[in-house]
């Protein structure tokens, strides 16, 4: 009659980068309910818990999120310790807050562990800090899904005061760079696109806003998680990449995907 | 001659919260320069090192940014591993683009390990998503230091279409709750203080953007780090974190400090 529910953020995909709370929390689980997209050696840490996925991927549909409720749901009211795992955080883009009001609804005793979000990661484990002194002290994140959401948001901020980070939209890349070009940004501003951040296939393509568009996917891997990173900070990333990866000649342009 | 700086983010305070490969850096390091705010705990686990605080606190000055560059190189120059510790992530607002630099100026290898930025995580102890589906698909990070850094961007972006959060803005709630609602946002936004997130002195103040200049500091430690969220998502905050914190009556007013 203990059942209790970690929403956990699993971070960019590389084991190590999870929490200490987050890699306990799947050692003692009795069920793992995760994301498609978060990593074998990831769920190699939950030894002793049923593993199911509940995300989508490329075709395959995703359970609809009340199905995923009521499985939370169903297994701690049995008692059973259920771990929600989510790539990068749960309450960034990945309707933890939707799965957390849930649980309070049916009164589950739950957490929030939370977990690396890419929009911050992603960019980093490429060498490129979101913000630096002197370039930018500010930093958009913003879901690329749908332009709905994301024209009114980036039409408003003035162009070159931040730099702009974007989830979800390699779907999105030209639509973006048109854009934000029309909003007056400069069409030379330096734009990086960190594929597959945090696991042993990333790849960091870096450009400008006006190539943006044309950056391309994954080789073998066109459903890679993608992060979109657009400012001056790009350009410090380039120097920082150099001296990370120094067996690269030209390290970030020689970790481009073709 | 094997020497070595880690670049590490410490996260918010709590030692469960830093990453594995974090841990696995302190505990082989043998230098650790370190940011004031950073918790003993986390730096117990640094338990073979020599341990150097180099951060600012309160009256007490910090060390010039070239005297920490010099110490790293030098000592990763004498073969040691040096790890340099920062609260959140070294990538956000942290100077951890301007020390990478250093280091590779210098030629001295050098890696990024992410932390959980305050900026996610300290609202998302607080129950607070920072995105959260029909509210807000998008947020923005500033910094809350001076007002000609955080001025021009908060002006330019659209009222209400986002999350803001503002790191290191406890001495600007007043001047941040003019701006914005001289720029259009609602009075009755709602709007949280989060206070030494992560730790167990941790404190949720909430209110609206209205009375945000009213926020009162941390009783006992008025330098306790504090992250700034105004969006409508800091409601379902509430609801969420009445179920996080079902001792309290009214959990987030509870944890209010007074």
């Amino acid at each position: 009659m203990n059942g209790f529910v970690s929403l956990v953020g699993a971070g960019p995909g590389d084991p190590e980068l999870l929490t200490l709370r987050a890699a306990r929390r799947l050692a003692d689980a009795d069920l793992v309910l995760h994301d498609a997209l978060v990593s074998p050696e990831i769920l190699d840490l939950a030894s002793t818990a049923r593993r199911f996925p509940v995300g989508k991927r490329a075709e395959r549909p995703s359970l609809r999120q009340e199905t995923i409720h009521r499985l939370m749901i169903r297994a701690a009211s049995d008692g059973k310790r259920v771990v929600r795992l989510k790539g990068g955080d749960p309450f960034v883009l990945g309707r933890g807050g939707e799965e957390a009001l849930a649980l309070a609804a049916a009164r589950i005793p739950f957490e929030i562990v939370p977990g690396l979000t890419n929009a911050v990661t992603a960019p980093a484990l490429s060498g490129i800090p979101v913000t630096h002194r002197g370039l930018a002290s500010a930093f958009l994140v913003v879901s690329g899904h749908a332009e709905a959401a994301y024209g009114p948001v980036l039409e408003s901020v003035a162009p070159g005061s931040l730099t702009v980070v974007v989830l979800m939209g390699l779907g999105s890349k030209g639509a973006l760079s048109k854009l934000l070009i029309a909003r007056g940004w400069k069409p030379a501003t330096p734009a990086a696109v960190c594929l597959a951040a945090g696991t042993d296939r990333a790849r960091t393509w870096v450009g400008s806003l006006e190539t943006l568009g044309a950056a391309p996917a994954l080789r073998g891997d066109p459903d890679a998680p993608g992060t979109i990173v657009i400012g001056d900070v790009v350009s410090v990333g380039a120097t920082i990449a150099a001296a990370l990866f120094p067996h690269h000649p030209s390290p970030l342009a020689a970790r481009q995907a073709v």
